[in-house]
Parts: C-alpha cells; structure tokens; sequence
C-alpha cells in the first residue's frame, strides 16, 4: 500500500489539484506513446544493424577462395551470420513487444474515457466550492455595506422610513450572506468528499499505468539481456573455432588442395638404341 | 616446427609446383586486404549503430517532461548514451587496429618483392629442368633414328660410302644425346636442391603471414568482446536504475513537484457586520 501522496498534496488555495491530476493522467498517454515510439526505434536501429551483418558476411563470403588463408574466411562468415540473426532475432521480440504496448495505449485510453465520466461530479463540486466561495464573498460585502449604510442613517438622523428602507435591504443581505454560508458548507463538504475520493482514483491509475510501464521495460530489458547473452555464446564460439583454426592445418589443406605431386623428377638415363625393337616400332 | 608440407607436396610430372607456390604467397596480399577490408567495414557498422544510438538518446532526453512516468526517460536517456559509447570506443580500436593492419600490408608487400628476387634462381632452375627434359626426348629420338637409319642402310646391302655417311650421322646424334643426359642430370640436380629451399621458404612465408592475421583477428575479437562486456554492465545499471525507481518514488516526486498545498479549504462562518470597525474602514 503506497502513501496517499495525491490524497495529501492536491489541496490548496485555488482548488486546482482537481485539474493538474485531471491532466498528469492524460500525460500517461504521452508516456506509453512514447515508449512504443522508443522501443520502435530500437528495433529500426536492430534491424539496419542486423541486416549490415548479413552484408558483411555475404562479403566474407565472398573474399578470395585462393591462399592458405582463404579457409578462414568461412569462419567469419558463419559468425558474422549468426550474430546478424541474434540481432533479427530481437527486432522479433521487439516488433511482439511493440503489439502489448499497443494494446496497452489502447486500453489505456478506454480507462481514461471512463475515468472522465466517473470524475465528472467531482469537476463539479470544484466549480461549485469555486463560485460559491466567489459569491459568498461578494454577499458578505454587500451584507457588511448594507448593515453600515442603515447604521449611518440611524447616525445622521434620517427620517425614520429611510431608516426602515434601509433596514429592510440589511436584513435582505444578512439573509442571502448566511444562505451563501450554508451552500458554501455544503459545497465545501462534496468538494473534500469528491476531491479525496478523486485523488485516491487517480493516484490508483498513476500507480497502474507505472506499474505496466514497468512490466513492459522490464519485458524490453529481458529481450535486451538475451541477445547480449547469445552473442555472447557467438563470440565464444569464433574464438574457439579460430583456435582450432591452427596454422599447421592450414598449410596442410593447401598442400592438399593445391599439392602438385609428391614424386620428384626420376633420372634419365642414356638408353642405348635397340635397332630391332626401334626397325619393329618403324615398320609401316 | 611444422611438416614440410610444402617441401613434400609441391613436386610432380609438370615442375609447376614452384608456380603455384608463389601464386599462393601472392594471394596473401589479397587475404591481407580482404582482412582490412572486413575490420574497416565492422567499424563503420558499428559507427552507424553508436550514431543511431546517440540519436535514440536524444529522443528519449526530448520525450514529454509531463507526468508520472517522465523522470524514467533519464534512466532510458543515460543507459542509451553508454551504449552509444561502448559502440564508438569500439570504432575507435577497430580504427587503431586497421592501422596495424595496413602496416602489415605495406611490410608484406616488402617481403613477397625481397622473395621474388630471391626466388629468381629457382624460376630458371624450373625453367632449365623443363627445356632440358624437352631438348633430351627429341635428341633421344633423333638418336634413335639415325641409329636405325644406318642398320637399315647396312642391311639393304648400300654403298660403303652410304653406309659410312650415315654411321657420321649416328655418332653425331650419339654425342648430342649423351651430352643431353649430362645436361639433365646437372638440370635435375640443381632444381631438386633449389625447389627444396625455395618449397621451405614459402612455408615459412605462409607460416608467417597465417601467424600475423592470426595475431590481428585475436585483436579484433579482443575488442569485439571488451565491448561486449561493457554493454553487459550498462545493460545491469539499467537494470538496477529501474529497480531503483519504484513506483511509490514515482507517485511522490509528482505530488512533490506538482502538488497544489496540503491545506484542505477551511470553514467559513458567518461573521456578524462590527458597524464601528466598518465604518472606520469605510471612512474616507
């Protein structure tokens, strides 16, 4: 259970708390629009970068097949792929996520619609408290100058139906002033019953809204933390392969691949002519 | 001390073995190029990715200061920055290392010229074994002809001066075929002992150049990977700052920043009209 922080701190003079939680709900709506715009981005950023992998490693691809260390370049071109596909593989999580985020934005709006709705009598009762708090004021003066105006009279000496007249119009303003005092009460009472209940109702909704702001960062992060987890894993993996990518191998697959014999050249030696075999061989 | 692989493999019928050694030290400079090429090529993607990122911070630093969630996009702000960095100090060793890399190339350069020198000895002692062997059959069949010539002359019952004239003719043929058979002993011998030390030196050539593009990938992977563990920490101080930002902070910075008093509106009596202090104030 959180401290009713808003049930304590929208007070005050003016009686405007009511308007600036009224307008810190509809900010939400700005947050989780912008989240959605942040993770979005995000996503853009992962996918120009994933797809500048899988150019890269197209290149490896396509370096030269010729020299001992040709052979290598299989090994760059697999890891260079594989983290050209964690990155993909987060801008999927990304684009899943970018959908709950939606779908909140949505539901969102609909609580704040019907909050709206709700909160409507307590916008009431802040104007209410406002304008009767305006009107009594007014009242008590014109009570306050009405009761001095027949006290003059009286002071003067004045005629004694002037004196009445003027009794009659204090005793008008004594009673509009104290009728503006009870309304002024019971406004007061409906703007404090409303005010907290309201302020307790959008102090509820702050802490939902961060609460699912939260969840979906915190959703955000994990997929965050599992790439960097599988890249990780490819690292791993290109530092093993070029270990066992050692330097006698490679000069043996060459020697294999490219070897052009192993007999060297025999000696030749003066081979007297057969004159028999060679008039056989020379016979038509 | 590795096989003699190429001093074993590099033989054969054609003597073209010393050719495709020195065709694959030349590929080496390909292999070398390709290597800057390929790091020079990561660095940019990464740059791309570091400047995406600093912009993806500047939004979240321009995202809406309104509302409870607001003091988050600082979290998201700062985290985005670091990763922006971790990215560009990546881009910087990737910069230093295609400097060594490209003195690599220049030196290497160097020493394939110095072997082509050195090497010249061998090309001509290829060259001698292959003319020479040439030279050798077709004075063996001139030999073998003329030989024949005079053994069929004889037989037919010829004229002694025919007989005679044709026996100059095999002699001839005899010495040119003898000395041939000298000349190719001599051939053989000094291409086998020229090929064996030059087989040797382009091994230690290829030796060399695998051992030096060894040493550079061992590099870029090192800096590949202190990147990847800095992400890794930026990745858990986002984790901790959003940890840290609770709901109930939150919900308190809002009431603290925006709230309008703590003062609930105090009652308002009837105040009786004190004529004397009214009309004081009233006075002129």
């Amino acid at each position: 259970m959180i401290t009713p922080y808003f049930l304590e701190n929208f007070w005050g003079d003016k009686n405007n708390g009511f308007d600036v939680l009224y307008h810190n709900m509809k900010h939400g709506q700005i947050s989780s629009k912008e989240l959605t715009d942040f993770i979005r981005e995000r996503a853009t950023i992962e996918e120009v970068y994933a797809r500048s992998m899988t150019k890269l490693a197209k290149s490896a691809g396509n370096f030269s097949q010729l020299g001992t260390f040709a052979p290598v370049w299989d090994v760059f071109k697999t890891s260079t792929e594989k983290l050209a596909s964690c990155h993909l593989e987060l801008v999927r999580k990304l684009q899943e996520l970018i959908k709950d985020v939606q779908k909140y934005v949505d539901d969102q709006a609909k609580v704040h619609k019907k909050t709206k709705e709700e909160v409507a009598s307590t916008n009431g009762a802040v104007q209410a408290i406002q304008t009767t708090g305006v009107a009594l004021q007014k009242s008590k003066e014109n009570y306050n100058a009405k009761t001095v105006d027949q006290e003059r009279l009286r002071k003067e000496g004045a005629t004694q139906r002037e004196v009445d007249k003027a009794g009659v119009k204090a005793k008008k303003a004594t009673e509009a002033y104290k009728g503006l005092v009870e309304k002024y009460a019971t406004a007061k009472s409906e703007f404090e019953q409303k005010m907290a209940e309201t302020a307790q109702k959008f102090q509820n909704i702050e802490e939902s809204h961060i609460v699912h702001m939260k969840d979906i960062i915190q959703s955000y992060a994990q997929s965050v933390d599992e790439t960097h987890v599988q890249i990780g894993e490819v690292h791993t993996e290109f530092l093993g392969n070029m270990e066992n990518t050692s330097v006698e191998g490679l000069i043996q697959k060459l020697a294999e691949s490219k070897g052009t014999g192993k007999e060297r050249p025999g000696p030749i030696e003066f081979e007297e002519c057969n004159t028999a075999i060679a008039t056989e061989g020379a016979k038509p």
